[in-house]
């Protein structure tokens, strides 16, 4: 087991490695020194997998628990499941000494992560990430969200959890769609920060070692989110890819998944802002069997990005690679998008 | 113009005189540094009074705004209006650059402020409490809340404004019922803090002097948001009345005014607590026409006070008086607190 260390508002341990979920009970009470009562949160694909055995082991541990599943899919993570996540805390009497535990993928840490952010302003709060995309990327830094009809992630709240806990068992039973979605935030990392990385992905492809890539993902990313728990600064670069990549989503109605959308996204920028790496880039999506390209026009991915949070007054930041293994972020007029854009495509 | 300064997770002023929206462009320039988009956000018995002078005077000093108003009354303090309210900025492409006024009482700003502290995770956010009740105590401090089904206040966010502007003039529109329900927060904090102000208060009933009471108010709270903005520990103590009113608000479905609440809840705490000080608290309530009896049951107000917030495991830390000036935080077992209610009543 690799434990990585988060100091931001709130410290707290990531721990990653296999057999964790079977020790689950006695890692929460060394976080929170005696039982309590926790409302279990999932999903209506993990629930089934996960929930019995968490339940068991909480309960060998003297701890309480209630539960509750939602239907899977970005359609979810919306204010109509968060309230009722937030009436069930309420009819369950959970207090400000219980917790909230979210177990699942990203879509369930987001929600659940708001919930817990603003239930009673704030309690106690634990993930258990199931999906590649949520271990390396949603569970580390606090940003929890839901979505509006309007925009992805368009509500939400920087709350830290008090512990996270990535079983790479999980992994096993995550549909192989999925695992590769998560393998663009993976590949986003090493553009974005670690060229040993990005060589490590490009010569072992989908056979990468897990442990040690999944550990050095998580550490960087709590290298960011040290430097700029608020997203003002450094942190903006973690969305490489995801300005186009949101409308990317959202204009195909979710039916490209998030992992595929960040994936062209990248490919977009690479293409209009740094072509020499661009070959390289597409080679390592390719052998991940993501997408690099789309059908969309320049002027629907301009229109997405204006309701983008990263927008500020008339520039929206840009995150463009300057090499692999190093990015800018790099301010643009709402005007030149659309030809930016244009040029990716 | 008298003007308090909040040092808290983020500082700001909080100014308090007569004729101060008509110079409201100016103190948001000297705040801001530059003009931006303004979301005006009002309900139904203030918009029509004072949206569009405000909006007029924001203008004059290039802000640009938009405005929302929804129907007045606690009803409105729900999930329903919090979700027509961020929609409402999502719709007007309202940025991390721009801003959310809140312009009325409680209600308005604790809505207005959950809205604020959640839209895009948090953009910046001005109050203009309208209310005696909003002047003196949801303006203070940065809780923002909603109410569900389960009970009030259970869903909401630690969120400080950047400005406050307390114009006195605004009482002179304020309903003599709506002033009066503010009163009993004023004597909330006589009885807590400041045996002179209880004095005051006593000696000059509803003719008390407006600046210095309402200054001294806000200054007394500033004072215990300094010491525990998270509300760990001393600002419990605000909940002196409120664990047991709340219960009485919310049993009456909102009949009974929450200032009304907060004055049988303070007799009552007063009366089984503190019963060398109950005849002088009953003789102010009375001047200032505040209710101080219920014909509620100590078992409807117990029930209702297992889902406050205060709760903690199987304590709710119950505010009771020593003498003016001066009470204590006491965590009561909830087998005790029936009994405990029922000496009050």
């Amino acid at each position: 087991m690799k434990t990585v260390r988060v100091q931001a508002s709130t410290s707290y341990d990531i721990l990653i490695g296999n057999g964790l979920l079977s020790r689950l009970g006695k890692f929460l009470l060394d976080v929170f020194g005696k039982p309590c009562k926790i409302a279990i949160i999932s999903d209506s694909n993990v629930f089934p997998i996960y929930e019995k055995s968490v339940a068991d082991n909480l309960n060998q541990a003297d701890f309480e628990t209630v539960s509750y599943c939602f239907p899977a899919g970005e359609a979810s993570k919306s204010a109509a499941t968060y309230l009722e996540i937030v009436n069930f805390l309420a009819q369950q009497h959970i207090t400000r000494a219980d917790a909230v535990l979210a177990l699942g993928g990203g879509v369930v840490g987001d929600l659940t992560g708001f919930a817990a952010a603003t239930y009673l302003r704030g309690i106690r709060y634990v993930q258990i990430p199931t999906s590649l995309l949520a271990m390396v990327d949603s569970s580390v830094g606090g940003k929890t969200a839901i979505d509006l009809p309007f925009g992805k992630n368009l509500v939400g709240a920087f709350y830290q959890p008090r512990l996270v806990v990535c079983d790479l068992d999980a992994l096993n039973t995550l549909p192989e769609a999925i695992f590769r979605d998560g393998c663009a935030e993976v590949i986003k990392y090493s553009v974005l920060y670690d060229a040993a990385l990005f060589d490590h992905l490009q010569k072992n492809g989908l056979g990468f070692d897990r442990l040690a890539v999944i550990s050095r993902c998580v550490e960087l990313k709590r290298n960011v989110v040290a430097e700029d728990e608020f997203d003002n600064g450094a942190r903006q670069k973690l969305n490489l890819g995801h300005t186009v990549g949101h409308g990317i989503e959202a204009q195909s109605n979710f039916t490209i998944s998030h992992g595929q959308a960040v994936a062209i996204g990248m490919a977009i920028v690479a293409k209009a802002g740094c072509p020499e790496i661009y070959e390289r880039l597409l080679d390592v999506l390719k052998k991940f069997q993501l997408p690099t390209t789309t059908t969309l026009s320049a002027k629907q991915l301009y229109d997405s990005a204006l309701s983008d949070k990263k927008r500020s007054g008339n520039t929206v930041n840009l995150i463009v690679p300057k090499k692999i293994g190093d990015c800018a972020i790099v301010p643009t007029e709402i005007e030149k998008l659309e030809s930016f854009i244009e040029e990716g495509l």
